[in-house]
């Protein structure tokens, strides 16, 4: 059974997120950042809806958050992601010093682990990876199949 | 004498960008995006302001240019920026393709230089540097020196 404030129940979040990129035809990557057990931002990948490369989960997410904490630094906080971040939110992720990044599937392409791994971001971010890695995987692969038909 | 369209010219337009973001009190960083020696988009940094650390003059910019121009990719664009970009901002400029980054001055401490440099860029995009490097860099200097006073 799941509790409520589990990594998988807050991953199955960032997967609902991932779902919603899904069905708008956009690379599906979903996103939540959670402080004190409660999710305080909740974004999707919209690079192709918003015409703009920077539109990551992870960036709309950041700026959510901050927004919403009226904080540059989210220190306190953890954001969970569907797939590996992209060295662009890597580097979002060390400047917004997050407490703790949980990631679900790897990008093996793209991901910031195999550029530098733990090392690009700040020291103070706790790293853990693999939550709900499959279902994140399969929305993946699933939309890149699609795509070539 | 400045011709119209040189590097030196568009490079003391992203400086006149860093001025703005002095005179508020950001870390002065400028940036401008040039298309067919046309500026698309002007931008500084606004971390501040905004509260928000993906609020970098590049990423500005680049989201700036690609709702001008209407395409995620920027292959026909330089983007002058007055300092080094940093990992968040080398990622992005390697997603929306720039066809050309000009920056200013160095950033040892959080430029992407020296955390694998051109490898991160995307293959295509051109890269120089140094160009009105000492006032970039000048004020740089002289935003930490009055921020310890």
């Amino acid at each position: 059974m799941l509790s409520v404030y589990s990594d998988e129940y807050f991953m199955k979040q960032a997967l609902a997120e991932a779902q919603k990129a899904y069905d708008a035809g956009e690379v599906p990557v979903g996103a939540v950042i959670v402080c004190e057990n409660r999710i305080i931002a909740r974004a999707h990948n919209q690079t192709e809806q918003l015409t703009d490369v920077t539109a990551h989960a992870e960036i709309l997410a950041i700026t959510a958050a901050s927004n919403y904490l009226g904080s540059k630094y989210l220190t306190d906080c953890t954001l969970f992601v569907s797939l590996e971040p992209c060295l662009m939110c890597a580097g979002a992720i060390n400047w917004a010093q997050l407490g703790r990044l949980v990631f679900g599937a790897a990008d093996d392409r793209r991901g910031f682990m195999r550029l530098g791994g733990k090392e690009l971001l700040h020291p103070k971010t706790r790293l853990e990876m693999g939550i709900q890695m499959e279902a994140a995987s399969d929305l993946m692969v699933r939309f890149f199949q699609e795509k070539r038909l």
